[in-house]
């Protein structure tokens, strides 16, 4: 039907269906774990194994996928040392759809769940890293993760932000912060308890206890005239690059009032109207990327050093130089896949339409 | 200017001016601590100090407001404890704009900055709570906090969301998850670093440092017929009142992904397109609640009982009944401050326009 359409339509672009329910469901875990079907994903130091799909002959560049292993070939990594730490993903969604199809809605029965294609990740330690690139000469880790992330496919971009930003908050959040207590990883690896008994973290719920998503907003700041935005650039950037400002939501903070003040913090520019956009989760190490557009209400930039180390108004010309002719002689933007470059799209295409 | 004018609209809900540059500048906030303008506002166990605006012989509810103290109330209170915690809040923002337009727009002077009217939390331990109220007979800290601090003016909720988010951080987060030592507070109250000297914390850039805000999607999840809605309860909420749907957002998720797992969890519901309407600071203890609103593409209701107690199709009559006539006979939603009945409410005016 169309509905369906519609629907599958809206989840194209993810890969796995993480059906939470079975996270408590620690007998299916344990089976899924060991099953023939299972694919797990390898982590080192929060880097993804990954390898290159040659297209020989092929003008295009080679393409970075992620490496799909099975049980066998990580057995002897699991549950060897502290720090390989093992993640439930999901369910792989597409072949969970086409079941559901086939078994025209009814609910499905133990056997048919069982066919569902399960995902983990494993970390393992540096050691191990090191024995299974060893036997496996094909595969590297992408090592450093950015903007190497970015090459990804943008389905499994998805699976990686998921598995890296709950690895990072094992690797950073060992001990409880009530207590200071060990803590024991639970629940497919999306809790960790405090072993302490009397831990105030184990009466009631606490944030605690579950991974941490960091609210980010990004902005593309509009000139009230409508025909400049206002990009930034940090020292640490590679020469040239300039893209949207962008700053951590606070406690107690809208992200229209985020917007508002990260925007006169930086740059000394006051915005009046914020509208959403979109958003994308970054795994550096487990922010959520809020994309806004803003509209200025005045123009003078005053750059606070501390924070970026140049703002500037751009014309409109200028970004559809770079973002349309790849003109990148006076200065370059993110790639395609992160939002920045989506957002300075979006307020091109919108100027277009006008 | 219509420009400046635009601004303050924008504005005009925020009551302070975060200052976060001041929050290193160690020799301001301490002067700022002690200056006679300074305002203070008081919390013990993470409820705030507030009195009854009284109107005598007025028809209206007497008005719930916060203290505000000042330096001599609070100072035999203050460094007192471990548990004394201070928060620097930020600077009148009328105030602020005021001394600004004066001075025509140039760079404040010291002098001047100095007259800026600095706010600051202070959370005081049990027994300093108890004496500090034999002395003020007519101030109670608000508790159980919620539902109450939706009885705040709406100036007064932002910073009290402010202000308690980092507190219940500062008391949950008492250790460095990274290594189980003892933290000590920085910056204003806006960073805790690590007492061991070692810890891997402290080198780079950590979120282990820094506040947590936990994203929440709240939806308002309507019918492809367009004229129902889909509310559901939990077993702790009063009996008959019926809300939105709503959950945590997780890591490598996008907000609109989070509304259809959230959605088809609880509900067994499918959505499809999603629209971001606005959010709300819900400081129990630091959720940022954001609203869309979400169109469904299935209708059946299969309730997960693990996480709600019951979610029903309402029609556009019987919200309407509730919402705008008052007739709270068959269901309840909650009060206009909250985010949910906002969103309802956006969904009614938009019918309403059709
Ligand atoms: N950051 C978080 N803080 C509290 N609960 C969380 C968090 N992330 C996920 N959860 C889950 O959400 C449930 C509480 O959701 P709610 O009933 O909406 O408050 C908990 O029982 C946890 O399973
Ligand atoms: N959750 C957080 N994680 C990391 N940095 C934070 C966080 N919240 C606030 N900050 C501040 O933001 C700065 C880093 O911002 P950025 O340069 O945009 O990555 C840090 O130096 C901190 O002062």
């Amino acid at each position: 039907s169309n509905d369906v359409k519609e629907y599958e339509n809206y989840f194209g672009l993810t890969l796995l269906d993480r059906r939470s329910d079975k996270r408590t469901d620690s007998k299916w875990l344990s089976k899924k774990q060991s099953h023939p079907t299972t694919v797990y994903i390898l982590f080192s130091n929060l880097s993804p194994l990954v390898t290159l799909a040659g297209r020989i002959g092929s003008p295009q560049q080679p393409e970075v996928k992620l490496c799909r292993l099975y049980h066998k070939d990580v057995e002897q990594y699991m549950n060897q040392t502290e720090e390989g730490t093992l993640i439930f993903l999901g369910v792989e969604l597409q072949f969970h759809m086409n079941l559901l199809a086939a078994c025209n809605g009814r609910v499905l029965q133990e056997d048919e769940e069982d066919q569902l294609v399960a995902w983990f990740a494993l970390s393992i330690d540096s050691a191990s890293a090191e024995k299974f690139q060893q036997k496996h000469e094909d595969c590297y880790f992408l090592h450093p993760p950015m903007p190497a992330l970015l090459q990804l496919p943008e389905k499994e971009a998805g699976v990686v932000a998921q598995a890296r930003s709950v690895l990072a908050w094992h690797n950073r959040y060992r001990f409880c912060p009530t207590c200071g207590s060990a803590t024991k990883i639970e629940e497919g690896g999306y809790k960790k308890s405090c072993l302490k008994e009397d831990c105030p973290s184990l009466q009631g719920v606490h944030n605690t206890s579950y991974p941490r998503v960091d609210p980010v907003v990004i902005m593309q700041v509009i000139h009230p005239d409508g025909n400049h935005c206002l990009l930034g650039r940090q020292k640490r950037f590679p020469p040239g690059m300039f893209t949207c400002l962008a700053g951590f939501v606070e406690p107690g903070e809208t992200i229209e009032d985020a917007v508002r003040r990260e925007v006169e913090e930086e740059a000394g520019v006051k915005v009046g109207h914020v509208q959403y956009v979109s958003c994308q989760p970054w795994p550096m190490p487990s922010s959520l990327m809020i994309g806004c557009l803003a509209v200025a209400v005045s123009t003078e930039i005053k750059v606070d050093k501390n924070e970026i180390e140049d703002a500037r108004w751009f014309t409109r010309e200028q970004v559809v130089e770079v973002l349309i002719k790849g003109n990148q002689r006076s200065f370059f933007i993110p790639p395609s896949q992160a939002i920045a470059h989506q957002l300075i799209k979006h307020w091109i295409g919108m100027n277009a339409n006008l």
